[in-house]
């Protein structure tokens, strides 16, 4: 099989940076010496496993991209850039015709949706690409969906930890609120307990020493009024690896559905991988 | 509202027990004071707070019925007796046509159906009346189907405890297995590791002192061959009270039913208990 050519955007990020070191060891993959990122960003490359890419910043891109097309005639974005860039680089690769895979979270996603469904270019979208999760979102929504209130009257209890440096709720966490909320247990998105404490993590999680940097773990637990139930689902991840796989999956989908372009269907997301044939 | 006649039949057996003293506290229903149960059965009667109940044997019941017909023009009734009764029962309750909830387990199942769907009696069938772990049920089925593979690689721990008595495995935790199975993750059965002492129960799982001599915990561990990822999935229940709320809402479910005669589906499970508007 041809390998594909993709192009991973958001370098010097930690993200990007995992998604790189994996790319370059992949035997699906070609990665390209290029990638987009922040203005702010000084250092013009950046060197990882030995392989040199060049940081590509808004103020150069229109005409870099030019140059990088005529290099290689086909290939897939990947993005892992800001929360604040999501929206301008939508519209960058739709104009510019780059089929593009999209983890970054945050931005305006009505609008980055909406751009993509005018455009002519595929992509994939999730603010989640871990493929395991994501199939457990969509069960908690057919289970919402179909028996709304099966949960009526129970307490939920909610608590995540992740690395230091995650400001905000988990976005998941938040998203399976509302799922449960629809089943009957009333609460609140901000009563969720957030731990982010490397102490707690390793003391009373139990959270691997070498994932403390980089980890997402959650814990939803339902309770009976009179205590003759209790339901509970966790979903442990820890390091990177999972959102790797599932984006380099969404890639492969990408290209499959590149090479039959009688689809006109533009805006594919996560479920849509998982439902590959 | 009027009140609904029921008869429990499987006294002086626990379950039914435990019907038989709730139902009697409960305004929707009327208990009615006899008790279908087994020929080896010695007592005539049982007395259940301060309610006297007359046990039918299977060698009386012909006759005994036509009687009870006369004296409640309406009832439906709740069969928790035993597994070798179930086939004779519903055989019973179907040519007398008295509409039946069978929370019994055990029987040949598919006969069982067979004989509801040829009738003209309406019944509901469920190994599990708990409506949160059939709602639970409902969506691995889902995800079992919708999502086949999604687990592929993860390994699989299943373990659960019940009271003492219990001599088999959990039938809930057999019916999980299949569809951890269809998701992916290889596990036989037999590998289920059974709790049934009243020491790990106590010390190791924590399960209250009172809850020891009935109860059904359930864990169901998944975890990634890189260990980049767990999933856990818990259902702990302590004594009846579950299945005795979801019996009763069968009741009023099938009552509903007969109210429109007009329907001319017999068997229902618990799922149509759930999807009730």
């Amino acid at each position: 099989m041809e390998k594909i050519n993709i192009m991973i955007n958001g370098l010097p990020g930690n993200v990007a940076k995992t998604m790189a070191r994996s790319g370059i060891t992949d035997n699906r993959f070609n990665v390209m010496p290029f990638s987009l990122t922040g203005q702010e960003i000084e250092d013009k490359t950046i060197t990882i496993d030995q392989m040199r890419f060049e940081l590509v910043k808004p103020d150069v891109r229109d005409e870099k991209i030019i140059r990088i097309k005529r290099q290689f005639n086909s290939f897939i974005t990947i993005d892992y850039t800001h929360p604040t860039a999501v929206n301008s680089n939508a519209l960058f690769y739709t104009q510019n015709q780059i089929p593009f895979v999209m983890g970054t979270t945050g931005g305006n996603r009505e609008q980055l949706e909406q751009v993509v469904k005018k455009s002519s270019t595929p992509a994939v979208i999730a603010p989640n690409m871990a493929k395991q999760i994501v199939g457990f979102q969509a069960m908690m929504e057919y289970a919402a969906n179909t028996f709304p209130g099966l949960f009526e009257g129970y307490t939920l209890q909610v608590s995540e930890s992740h690395q230091n440096g995650k400001a905000d709720t988990s976005g998941t966490a938040k998203a399976m609120v509302g799922y449960f909320n629809q089943l009957g247990a009333n609460f609140d998105v901000n009563k969720i307990q957030m731990v982010r404490d490397p102490e707690v993590q390793r003391k009373e999680w139990k959270i691997p020493k070498e994932h403390i940097a980089g980890h997402g773990w959650h814990t939803y637990t339902l309770t009976a009024p009179d205590g003759s139930a209790l339901f509970e689902f966790k979903h442990n991840i820890n390091g990177r690896d999972i959102y790797v796989s599932g984006t380099f999956d969404a890639v492969v989908f990408l290209m499959e559905k590149l090479n039959k372009p009688d689809d006109s269907k533009k805006l594919y997301t996560m479920i849509d991988v998982l439902n590959r044939p």
